[in-house]
């Protein structure tokens, strides 16, 4: 088994149907993660165990996702010494996902959230890949070949507008 | 001595000059209070610590304040049994004080912090009077008569704006 | 028969989906409630009367919910020396929600509204109980076991997401 | 003296500099005016005793100017049958002005507000001159008159821009 | 017939669901209405003429209605010398209906437009009718009576919902 | 075949449902045009061969659409020496829009974007025959053509509502 | 003489210190403009003669510049068929320029403004250029040594922040 | 010499002063970096010859900072594999800040930006010593003893507030 690269957390599981784009990206640049739900609101302490220990098992990057007055990311970027994604979530009672935004990009100085756009699990997946990469040039190769992959599907789709 | 009723705390100690108006109007109120810099992102132990334990010390309400993406009022929200109030700051580089109103504001389901205005730390203090004069009728007093003086106060001001 | 101690008002028959939750709430731990329609533009002599008198009534704590531009919240604590809870109703024809998160939650020194997030009638139940408790500790333990229920509906939570 | 005609109400004496704006433009249309401090959240039984008065002491028009969570003119419309003007003003603590347009122009079907723009007592002076007119063919002719003069007043400084 | 007092216009057909509510409350308060549709932006001659003569028509007030940069209700302002009550509309590609609120109210020193809530069609009617009001005394009779039968719809509603 | 003076791209091919309006009003105008998908994101280097030789291959003017954090028009705009129009386009996951109509707007003093309302491809269309029109007068008169029909259409409209 | 190509109007000779701008880089590629002041608000008649007759003078572009609810650009456009360029003017009272900016950008389907940034004023003269150069090749040229010329500054410019 | 890991770029010359905290705290890390001014409009070439190279040249991450439609940093993270950091920065004429959050923030999937708070480059020079750590314990100790530092200044500071 391969060691965990990259820990998901989430603050609650409703929004694992956004989050779970994050692992889906990750399974297929072959970087093992795990995937858990910590609530900062609701289980503080295990918010507190898990940023706090972490970097000790390994882990290299934590992807961390949250709607509404969104603490997560920013508790664990706040205990951890490990860079820390933060995904804004758009959640029901959100205020068209600019409480998320705004409370997970707006980090006071000394304490960064590497933050991606609102809903941007597979971002996060991505970004949290070519930290790893930044200690392993094979996850690197992985990313250029990704990036032309892009490429070619957008060539694919630009053909069959130009033939509209 | 009297027992402390109302703790205050604030992010940092660049919020004082805003969180000031607080202290002031509880002891105004003649309600006993101590106030304390607890930062979310710089010491999250003291934050648990201090979360942990104001009610086993007798506190009845704290009032905290943040700006940007203000976390404290939410995460002490979460680990103490108290009413919390919320003072959103507005910081430099904050945009506008969106963002710590909505850090505040937007709690999830469980976990309600009472926000008041942005910079709104007086009222903050006049909320917690009222909080204390729940199981206290002479505080009730003192807001009773406290409004009949922001009456008398608006009176000689009108009067002034009438004869101009 | 329990004294009312918590009084729900609301600017509209149509605020009842959103603010039942904080019936809902209180019922659950067992502090006996009132429930109203006060409209501050419809019926102003009636919004008055309330807030003058709840107090007298033995009522401790009032919580108001209104969209649009939400003045109901904002007048009740005009009149009233208790502590008011405001909730924004997200209504038809609002401007996503942020007038009425803004009508009641910017008041102006002297006259707080302890404002709870958009739609966050569960909440302001929640805090209503927390005031409630500051004069009576067996609420405090009510709440103090609810928050330890919370933690449990994570870990369930957690579970089958790990499992996944 | 000339009977009272509009009646200009502010949420605090801090709001005169914005306010008065419109009591000279009614004296320049010589229509009669009262000018007072009415809070909604300090004064509310002035509130009420001035908005249920003034159509029976001969008032035509309300303008009603306050910032913040303004509840000021929507208030003021609740109670009195007359028309009236709500003028948001940005207050120092204001959110950009935000707070005080939307608690004032969000009104509920029934009850409107006539909102002019941010800090604009000018315009809404010169609504309750056009309001007066609906009844006083006189004022209608010098409200032409006004138009004419705004006319020829940019024809100057139109001429001095083209001879830059 | 009765002579045309209000004049109802909006800047396309497809803002006719919400325009009607305008002229419905002025039916019920018997007042003589005429409706058509003037763009600021296809039809900017009729938009002149319009403006120009509806004064010297008899016509005592305009409703205009418009969305997205909606200028028709400004620039009726700007040629009428009559009131002229703006609606922001919540058209399809609206960015939430701010670009019309905004387009509508922040109008120059010198050109006021009397707006009122997004989509509030029913309350410009109410307006126009108090308008009409100040200088006939029976319509402000009429006004008195509607603001009664609100407190009593109210009432009935309140009943149900404190017997839930 | 006539020379292609306006060519249209877009970020993605889920653009086309809002682009397609640009290339239909271009046809009516008879002015030929090319369709394409550019991405600045996908395919830089695509990004800068289109935009470094559009205008040696006789092209008069650029419209380019794109979504969220939307680069393309600003890009395009960077490199070509063409008139840019840029068409804001609203996407899943947008908040709200804002993030295109920003993103295309507020470009830096020298690198314009002639910025049209969010999904105002049609309007992006009739701006390009405008532009293309500057040096060619019969298209000016197509042009007024077609404000006359509009006209025309509003009419028709017009009188539908005045007879309901 | 030259002909006049680009006519540049504000709305108010307070729009100037912006507005000149414009002139200035049209001014620097040598094309001939004229500049004015046209209130839609104030003047509107002559609002009316200056769009009808531009074309007929041999004008090709026309630059509007507005702030607060800004009508000028949107009416030019309604009713000239030449191309428009609005200037979102930030003015005192506006709303952080939303105001400007919305009633500006999101002009209805058959109208076009081709919207550039807040206080935009350079870019509209580029774009104005670049309008021109659509039927002028030398115009072109100019365009293209003009970009070639930002890039030589930002090479000065970048050296010395590597020097530092 | 040590090998250069950070590359920090700006769009202009004039975000110096808030980007050059970026380069403070990656000197107070030992984490050698070079500093260059790139801009996306006005140098696109130099853009895709740096984003195209970084990584060839041993950089492990970028961070780019620019204001208003800031398209330098998506631009680069479109053409290099590197993990880049965006600085939004409040410029001159920028609209509050949002434009240039929205613009960095909002990418679309595929290509990520990890967005740190307006004007937040010292953030930026943290998360980018917090990936270069992803591959070098070393200066996964130096952020582990940073962070203790950050809680002792705050005991500090609370220490004085506590007195006051």
């Amino acid at each position: 088994m391969k060691e965990v690269l990259v820990s998901i957390v989430m603050g609650s599981d409703s929004d694992l149907p956004v989050m779970k784009a994050a692992a889906e990206i990750l399974a297929q640049f072959d970087i093992a993660y795990e995937i858990d739900v910590v609530s900062a609101h609701r289980t503080p302490e295990k918010l507190f165990d898990f940023s706090s220990n972490a970097h000790k098992r390994g882990v290299k990057v934590i992807i961390a996702g949250a709607g509404g007055a969104a603490h997560l990311p920013g508790m664990v970027a706040a205990i951890s010494p490990l860079p820390v994604i933060g995904v804004p979530i758009k959640s029901s009672n959100s205020i068209d996902g600019w409480d998320s935004v705004l409370s997970i990009l707006q980090m006071p100085g000394g304490v960064p959230v590497a933050t991606v756009a609102l809903n941007g699990a597979k971002n996060a997946g991505i970004l949290a890949a070519q930290i790893v990469a930044a200690g392993d040039a094979a996850v690197l190769d992985k990313i250029i070949a990704y990036k032309n992959e892009l490429k070619e599907q957008v060539k694919v789709k630009a053909e069959r507008v130009r033939n509209l």
